[in-house]
Order: structure tokens, then C-alpha cells, then sequence
């Protein structure tokens, strides 16, 4: 029904994630009615997208193909002895906007789920191991999500630093009622948590 | 904080309408997880988008840059003397997936909207106008949308072709209460509409 071209494209935008059919029409008539600008544009940075990315070797952090580490390992600004896991580089993006950590960051590039077949070894937790050595690392700060998956790497990953050195902090982002949001509309599980994880006035 | 070839995949990706900064690197972390391939045919579509479609002259319908005229209006089994008043190329596909019309269609190419300056003269009226007379129309509906510029618009239209042609028939959508809603939730206007426009029973 629509002419081959905007067919293509509709088809291409409904391969990302959660765009049904109707938002990719929506997506590519609005690229077809704009400047055909901003097509080229996202074409030409999609096209060299691969090609530009890699990741950083020892904290599997996204970094430009031109660099060889993470500047926000490098930087002799950020504390080495403290490191923050998270799962997905876009984790870094999330904790970097607090302006609240000054330390480093190491990526796991997922959770375990023995349902999908991610062991240990398909994680970067190897590397972490060897990081808390070479760095002489004190603390590590895990934050991966709240998911039946993440909750069970957290505790594995806890057992296996504690294994290999039982001087390292190892602790967990808390759980708690967010910023903005009423007691009486907070669900039972955040609330438990908020109550166990009290803070005490000094 | 990004590499330079994601932020550029996140920036122009951020073009889109209502894809916010977050949307836009879930998207770009998408398609840089995925295999390249899928980017690069995004990008291959992307960069011929513009050059493969133009406009239908005698219906405004998007159309194949090979094309000369719309499929939908060249086909034999379609009425050339019904023909359904849409704004936007898109609105065509929504009706043709109903299968039930087999008429033709017109592209007004938006609604008449003092405040943006758009006037009759910058919408396809005169073309509609010298089909009624080309295609020996006896029947348009106009299937603007409920805003007050589409309401407008419809009226507009219906007194210019009146104004060419006392014998044609105009008509408009019905407006109604949608199937799957309940009647308790329906708002005021669309069952005030739905009182006023309710269908006998033959």
C-alpha cells in the first residue's frame, strides 16, 4: 500500500524496540515531510555507528574506536580503589548525571540467567577479579537492576570478591522510596525495603 | 559522556517526534547490540527515502518516484466517482486497511489554520474541485479529523463544492461511540454526536 521506499523504512524503524507498525509509519513520514537532511543525517550516523564503538578493555565501557581506554578510567581525577558494576554501559550514563560518584566503573555486559544460558563466564567478572588486584581496589559498589537476575548476580558477585579478598567493601545501591513519590502509593516491596535500610540520624 | 558515533546516532535519532533523549539511546544501544546489519539497512533506507517517493498529481498520495499516478486511482475496480477527502497520505492507509471503501482518495495536505497561515490556496481544494468535474464525482466524504481546524476545513469544503456542483454528494464520517468502549466512559461530545447522529433501524 505505501510506495516501496517508505515501506523500507517503516519496516527498518519497527525492528527497534517497542515501535509497532503505526509509530514506524509515524516515524518515517515525519523523516519524508522534514528536510531530507535530517534523513542523510541519521543515515550517515547510523551508517558509521560500528565502526565508531568499541569497548573499553578493562571496564567495558563504550568508547570511541580512537581511544584505547575509558576517560573515565584514565582520568586521575576518579578514584581507582572504588568501583561501581553495573549490567549495560548505558547504566554509566544514568549514575554519571547524579554528579554523585567519583569513582570507576566496570561493566558486566548483563545479568546470570540460567534460562538464557548467561553463566559467570559470559560476564566480564573475571575481569573484575583481576581489577580489585591491580587497582588495589577498597569498595565495590554493585548496582545491577532490582530483577530476579540481577538480585542473584549481586549476590554471586558478592561471594566471588569476598572469595578472592575478604578486606573489600563490597555494597549494594539502596532500595527505598524514590524521591516524589507518597508513602500511601508506595508498593509493599519498595516499602519493606525502606524499612529494613533505614538511616539513622547522626 | 557518550562516543562521539553514538551520541551522533542519539542526536539525530532524537529528531523523531516524541522521542526523548532516553528513548533515543535505548534505540542507538539497540542498534549498536544488534547485528550492524540492521543499522546499515536502516541507513541504506534512510538515504533513499526522499529520491524513491513523490506525490500522486491527481490524488496527492505518496507514490513511487517510478509511478505516475496512484495505484489506487488508476485501478479499473476503483469508483472514481466516490472520492474520500483525507489530510495527511497516511490518513489513506487507515481506511484502505478497513477494506471497506472503493472509492478513490484525495490529499488535502493538512487543514486550513489561520494562526499557521495555511489558506485555501495552500491546500489541494482547486484539484479536488476540478475532479469533481474531470471524474464526473457524484459523491465526496470528507474524512478530516475532529479538531476544530478539521471541522473547519470540512466545512469549508463542503460549500466550496457545493458552491461548483449543486448535484454532488457530500458527506462526512460519522462520529459515534468507538466499538469496545463502554457507554459510561464515552465522553459528552462523542455521545452527544452519537445521539444526534444514532442510524435507524430499517
Amino acid at each position: 500500500m505505501l510506495p516501496q521506499a517508505l515501506e523500507n523504512v517503516v519496516n527498518a524503524i519497527g525492528r527497534l524496540p517497542g515501535v509497532g507498525s503505526r509509530t514506524a509509519e509515524r516515524y518515517a513520514y515525519f523523516l519524508l515531510k522534514s528536510d531530507p537532511k535530517v534523513a542523510k543525517t541519521l543515515a550517515k550516523s547510523l551508517d558509521s555507528l560500528h565502526a565508531g564503538i568499541k569497548t573499553c578493555p578493562k571496564t567495558f565501557a563504550l568508547i570511541s574506536s580512537d581511544e584505547t581506554l575509558s576517560s573515565l578510567y584514565t582520568d586521575p581525577t576518579r578514584d581507582k580503589s572504588v568501583v561501581l558494576v553495573v549490567e549495560e554501559p548505558l547504566d554509566i550514563i544514568a549514575i554519571e548525571k547524579t554528579h554523585s560518584f567519583q569513582g570507576t566503573y566496570h561493566v558486566l555486559g548483563g545479568v546470570l540467567s540460567p534460562i538464557d544460558g548467561v553463566e559467570p563466564k559470559d560476564l566480564h567478572i573475571k575481569e573484575l577479579l583481576k581489577r580489585v588486584v591491580d587497582d588495589v581496589v577498597h569498595e565495590i559498589i554493585i548496582a545491577t537492576n532490582a530483577s530476579v537476575e540481577g538480585e542473584s548476580t549481586a549476590i554471586f558477585l558478592q561471594k566471588a570478591i569476598r572469595k578472592g579478598n575478604q578486606a573489600v567493601k563490597v555494597s549494594r545501591l539502596a532500595r527505598g522510596i524514590p524521591i516524589g513519590v507518597d508513602l500511601e502509593y508506595t508498593d509493599q516491596i519498595t516499602l519493606t525495603h525502606a524499612l529494613n535500610g533505614r538511616t539513622n540520624y547522626e
